[in-house]
């Protein structure tokens, strides 16, 4: 789809989202780099949510830009986003014609105020550098290929909870994230009122579907520290109460039952 | 001059800085307003080292667009700017015809993600948001006028100490600022060496010049809580120091003696 895109149009930057928060879905990026490449374009990749969740290999697959955020599965407070750049990147911003438009992401200024020059471009939220460097540190501490391993373990777990009770994945099988469940929403189950009874029986938030989803899906993070079998448990424990609450007919206890027997392999 | 410049080319906007921190001077901004009011275009003031040092009087001065910053008068940890906009402003802002360029300061959208639509444009950084109420619960404990009375009293004692031993201000009289003083450094002084020493024996950390004062002046700022008389008597006493060390001629004890004095009443 992307070669015959870019076939049809040929283009400067491709932009695609890592981990697809409203969908669920991951991108295999290192097939789309060298799609990409291929055209003679370079890739620009939004790893809000995937960094730290699981494998971002920017060099390995050849990214040419990539951008995260703290407050996913780095688990810190929101307020910056880590980017870093190719030679080829940093190649396209230092022979770029035009003026940048913006002063906020204008990167060639960026570049000299983090490089030795340090001319001024703006005043850094130091407090947020200093609470990034604490969660590298938990990070390091924990490893990433383990943080990678727990996602995913927790993820089957619950996975395999909402299978049992009948509730499946919007995106197509191989595909899914392990920090963001998207599911669909069984039929008969009022969204709003599962979601404001969670919140305020079980202080457990879920996000609702966006766009076309609204009303059709849930989307279930499972992000940095709150990524914990224990939640899982708890969770499908409380979305058993909610559906049983508004009377809808499910296997009562299978939820639990199969994230216990998946969580204990 | 603004109003001759006005004349001659109309503007929309005229933007101007509330207290300069290059050359330590503040703007008489009611006079301003009326001037670029009378020409038909609206006034957009930096504030972001005024607010919360000395009167910033947005509505009793017709401003129409303000913006400040959390690290300096206010006292909080920096990463956030306060913005509030005119009748005049939002009407121009709903009548605009052009796209807005900048994602990050598209602030039809971020209108909408504030008001009741909550329409989502960006992650807020929450932490950020409690640490600028903490910042101004603090403020309102002490008052916003005893805090501008504070902040001229402890510069009127610098002022005094600095002017003991002939160190004058770069801002016209009548125009300087409390919180930011930008003074003229004496002659046969190594800037950078006095810079260090200050730094590196005391702890503290003065700015030198930019542009057409670099080596030429010092800005010496006196905001947020470190703004005490404390602060002021001890950087004179490690300024004489600095200045005694590199054999600068200057009647020695006297800016701690003026500053004292003045300090006192």
């Amino acid at each position: 789809m992307i070669a015959n895109a870019l076939k049809d149009k040929p283009a400067k930057v491709v932009g695609i989202v890592h981990a697809e928060t409203s969908t669920g879905a991951g991108q295999p990026l290192k097939d789309i780099a060298s799609i990409v490449h291929d055209a003679g374009a370079l890739l620009i990749v939004d790893a809000v949510t995937s960094l730290g969740g699981m494998k971002v290999d920017v060099d390995g697959w050849q990214i040419d830009a990539c951008y995260s955020g703290t407050q996913k599965c780095l688990s810190c407070p929101p307020g910056l986003a880590p980017v870093t750049f190719s030679d080829d990147a940093v190649a396209a911003i230092e022979n770029r014609k035009t003026k940048v438009q913006s002063w906020y992401l204008d990167i060639s200024m960026i570049r000299k105020y983090w490089g030795s020059e340090r001319l001024y471009h703006h005043t850094a939220p130091t407090n947020m550098n200093y609470a990034l460097l604490e969660s590298l540190r938990i990070i390091r501490e924990e490893g990433l290929t383990k943080r990678w391993a727990r996602r995913l373990a927790n993820h089957k777990a619950l996975r395999a909870g909402l299978s049992a009770i009948g509730i499946e994945y919007l995106a197509q099988a191989g595909y899914g994230l392990p920090m963001l469940n998207a599911v669909d929403i069984p039929e008969g189950v009022d969204d709003l009122k599962v979601r404001r009874q969670l919140l305020k029986e079980f202080n457990i938030e879920i996000g609702g579907g966006l766009g076309q989803f609204k009303g059709k899906a849930w989307r279930i993070g499972l992000m940095g520290s709150a990524c914990t079998l224990s939640n899982v448990m708890l969770f499908l424990a409380a979305l058993e109460k909610c559906l049983f609450d508004q009377g809808i007919d499910f296997e009562r206890g299978a939820s639990v039952a199969a994230a216990v027997e998946v969580g204990s392999k």
